[in-house]
């Protein structure tokens, strides 16, 4: 570890009033000391980099001009947040960033007063923004609320119907366009290109100059006059900006790491009655950090990294993960089928699709933050004879739910949805959490879901998927490593609807669904050291159910155990509802559904947070012997005596 | 009944070839033809009236030219493809419209070739038309892909996302805007007014005539040279249309309802080899009947009428509607407290809440169709300490479900969702189904979630979600009229978590959610008759259960039903799961959970659906028997011999 660097004015900043005690020629020397404060932490605990680097002058320009916590400052997705968290009293936790117990890498209410509004999703500040104006206003209170938001998230829908709603309304909201020409992804889109063409074409130049003009010549550039001058101005221009049509109004674009440019335009903002407005700064991912400047998509987020070299640490894998063998999986079917095309909502690398746009660049498709319009996308190419691969996370894919259901399902067009990030994920927490997919997508009729045991099974139903064409279908898989299996050089279509028995024992059966086959196998080896031969089968399908399978179990079994990383509603729920209507329940079997329990997980690892939800092999094991009437053998076994 | 019109042309039309071998002087004829056909038809069946007569043109214009249905055109919403309908071979079924087995009031692929998506949600069709034009591309074929959107479709994140993903494709798409400045109630948001300033501005007259120009003079106007002429021209416009700031080719506006306009301008754009384009074609709502015409919002969806005076027949109502009973119980909620405010998407009269905006306009939020915006919008206003209740139907709220979950239940904000046509919506068809929010609501942590049984109750609830601050809520009622019980003056507070027994009886336990109360009532006389005492109980709550009184009932019956109007992952799951995980199902109890099936059911009447779900009285009666191992009686009740 290298020596901490020195932070004089940094130190000195015990709440926010000492920020703005700070005089104006200091803060450019503050945003340094804040930058190479936050690289010396990143470096150390991992996490989001290259958009806080990005922002750092932003943030100590708005808390230095506004009233924050009474002004509200809305950072968009929240993971640019870091230099925000270091100003706002959270300096000395920031090395227990994204551990258990430890910071969250997104802004969360529960932490600070200065987190008005949690994020870890893309391009939900401008909404919650105008609610909070709106609030205000109604309420009669007079204080400034901020959203900034990148222009990566502009490309979300959501963004352009907070936008088309603000800029109807009167409300005081100020958005400030964070525009680094960068997501996680190089930008796609058209809104993308006109952001590009504003900033480099006439149009940058001559608002440029208006707006310096303004910000020098007008202490209060919004003043009735001045407000009657400028919109004479503007007419000239015919249409002017996109956002001045969505009624917003347009400054900039400004220099977003130029202090002396950005608080006098912040300062002209401030306190004034306009409706919204927009500020488009334009800032570098990565700032400040060479590396991280070079490479902004390499250092989104990073492992622990050596500050000098800039060289991440990354445990060795054991595994292949289950990311790549998704994408390896997916390029050996492409190669044998040409209508197999993929699609990813700005994703490309978390979904291992950037692998697959190298061997078919024209059968890949980044249609940027826009879920919605990436299951209907699909749909439209299913109803033509296409097979679309629609590789979204679970905690994403929620936002093309409604898509789901009315364009996919009613309409029966297979489309394969391919569900990274099921169940927990770790250091991202609670708005990342891949929990749901299998109860919202199992209570939709025509639905096929599907979830491997193990990196071979995941192979096995990429196969199943691509050749499968009477419904839609879907496979959720977890973060992370697989568990080490053979992985079979081609996948084989698996039978749509039946499960695969792993042991056959007697008395007690464990019905696995998904990743979790592991700690079952496990438990079952605890199981086996307490004088039992459970039964183990790996469900594969919780849709549509091995009914005869289950009944089979149900009726051979004292006690019948489910397992699964998901929510209530899912897959449990499918076996117990079948067996309820059956009355494969009335004679006394001992079922046991076990899920996540009904609570938001905070961030932890991904190990930890199983532990803690019941899931991992000792609890699997303790549930049985508790379903057995044996309590003692129970805790023993949570206590590791057994 | 009026005689029926006679209509020459029409009558001639037995497949599409006719459409197109008539001379383009007679189709203005052939269009008002189409018209008078469609108000015949619609004053027999009732419909959507409004939006189809504002397409009629447009309908035989995209025929005439266009190849269909290899070209194939995309009605968004599909509501205004009446037309289209008589014009495509289903002219003999329309008067079939929305009745059991009869045509569908929306657009759908098992139904016709001519209708290559099907819809009955908004905004939908530039994604589907975007993935078949990638997919013709990749196939190597040259076929036209027209999607047609509303402007209020326009105000929906996903037609953003789609225009912004098209216009950076070189994708063949024609999306046509029809422009009517109405969705079903009056535009909100700032891109409606934008369309009325392109309409009505400078920009409008010198854009018609450019097009007007182009059409007249050149075959075909992108032509290489053309092309060239046409986008210098464009570019001493500052800006240009914001359609073309997002890549694609803008023409008009242009008169919708003239034919002479209108076929030029597809002429030229058939055929030709450009990337996306937008033709934004100005109609009429209503157009062609005075009725329509003049109060387009009571025309939209219409029952039986009188042709001649416009006099809509609709039953008389025999009990308040639930809708109604929502919206008197919010004002008067309203009235005591100034923290309440409603939001609708789009919804103002389907959700009531017009009612609300007479007394409370400053505290009513339409925020335009955008779902997704609406329910983060809440998450602003109530993270400010207001008391948002956020009104959306069961099958819409789906578009808001990612909000639901990251923006609100995670920070555990107290919005409160009332959400209107629960269950099977009748007439409008699986699209409209509102069968899962049980599901996909109740997986996720801190949500509350109720069901009213009756009218009376949603007073109370809605009473209880205003008082209720601790976390978000939701409540979920039925379409259509309540059962006819005394409404009490004023809403009482219920105790959360807590359901209420109805008639303690012994052996067997009919635990309704919602609103199959009465038919449970209606089973439990059944049950009497054959000699039972069943216990009837109104669980008011799926989230939180009432553990305590779910217990009681497992223990002390034999046979214990759970009926909801929800799919599997609901209520019933939750119950089966609890009495799972506590060992209650481990002594033989008879649990029988009765839900919508797994399947998408077609329009029909709401009790015929209901009773095709098996969740009507008869249905029930018949579980229990069954349960009990009396099939001859289980039988005899299906059959009406009990």
């Amino acid at each position: 570890m290298t020596k901490r660097p020195e932070t004089p004015l940094l130190d000195g900043i015990s709440k926010i009033e000492d920020l703005r005690a700070i005089p104006r020629n200091q803060l450019t020397q503050l945003a340094d000391e804040v930058r190479t404060e936050m690289i010396d932490v990143v470096s150390e605990t991992g996490g989001h980099l290259g958009a806080g680097l990005g922002v750092v002058e932003l943030s100590v320009a708005l808390h230095h001009v506004f009233n924050t916590p009474d002004d509200k400052i809305i950072w968009d997705v929240g993971h640019q947040a870091y230099p925000h968290k270091i100003l706002t009293g959270r300096r000395e936790q920031m090395r227990t960033l994204r551990k258990e117990d430890g910071l969250s890498g997104f802004t969360k209410r529960k932490e600070s007063e200065f987190d008005p509004f949690g994020a870890g999703h893309s391009s939900t500040s401008i909404s919650a923004g105008l609610g909070m104006a709106v609030a205000a206003d109604l309420k009669g209170e007079k204080r400034n609320i901020i959203a900034v938001i990148g222009d990566g998230a502009m490309s979300a829908g959501m963004a352009y119907e907070a936008m088309n709603n603000a800029g109807a309304m009167d409300a005081r909201l100020i958005v400030i366009l964070n525009d680094n020409d960068m997501s996680i992804a190089p930008p796609t889109g058209a809104m993308s290109a006109y952001l590009a063409r504003l900033v480099s074409g006439k149009t940058y130049r001559s608002i440029r100059e208006t707006a310096k003009q303004l910000s020098e010549h007008l202490p209060r550039f919004f003043s009735e006059k001045a407000r009657r001058t400028e919109e004479y101005a503007r007419g000239f221009w015919t249409g002017g900006t996109m956002f001045e049509e969505l009624g917003f109004y347009y400054v900039g674009p400004v220099d977003g790491h130029n202090l002396d440019h950005l608080l006098p335009i912040l300062d002209n903002i401030r306190d004034t009655d306009t409706g919204p407005i927009l500020i488009h700064a334009v800032t570098q991912k990565g700032k400040g950090y060479g590396p991280a400047e070079s490479a902004a998509d390499k250092y989104h987020g990073v492992s622990k990294f050596n500050v000098i070299t800039g060289a991440q640490s990354k445990a060795p894998a054991n595994a292949p993960s289950y990311t790549g063998v998704f994408a390896e999986s997916l390029i050996q079917e492409a190669r044998k089928d040409d209508k197999i095309v993929a699609v990813t909502a700005a994703m490309p690398s978390g979904t291992g699709l950037d692998k697959f746009a190298k061997e078919f660049a024209d059968r890949t498709f980044d249609v940027g933050i826009a879920e919605q319009h990436a299951v209907t996308f699909c749909a439209g190419l299913a109803a033509e004879g296409m097979s679309p691969f629609c590789a979204i996370y679970s905690t994403f894919l929620q936002r093309g739910y409604d898509q789901i259901v009315h364009d996919v399902a009613i309409q029966n067009l297979p489309v394969r949805f391919a569900i990274d990030r099921a169940g927990f994920v770790g250091a991202d927490g609670p708005t990342h959490s891949g929990a749901f997919d299998t109860a919202y997508l199992g209570a939709i009729p025509n639905m096929v879901l599907m979830a491997p045991g193990d990196e071979a099974e995941l192979r096995h139903m990429v196969t199943t998927a691509a050749l499968f064409d009477e419904h839609p279908i879907a496979l959720r898989y977890p973060r992370g490593e697989g568990v080490g299996v053979e992985l079979p050089e081609q996948g084989q279509m698996l039978e749509i609807g039946k499960g695969r028995i792993i042991r056959e024992g007697k008395s007690v059966a464990l019905l696995s669904f998904g990743g979790r086959l592991a700690e079952t196998m496990a438990a079952a080896e605890i199981l086996t050291g307490l004088g039992f031969n459970p039964t183990i089968v790996d469900a594969r399908f919780a849709k549509p159910l091995d009914t005869q399978l289950v009944e089979t179990l149900a009726k051979n079994h004292e006690v019948l155990l489910t397992i699964e990383e998901g929510s209530v509603g899912g897959f449990g729920s499918f076996v117990l509802s079948h067996l309820a209507q059956n009355g494969l329940l009335d004679n006394g079997l001992k079922v046991r559904p076990l899920f996540i329990p009904d609570h938001h997980f905070d961030h932890a690892g991904q190990d930890q947070m199983y532990k803690h939800a019941g899931l991992d092999r000792h609890a699997i094991a303790a549930t049985v012997m508790r379903a057995l009437g044996n309590e003692k053998a129970a805790n023993q076994v949570m206590t590791g005596g057994l």
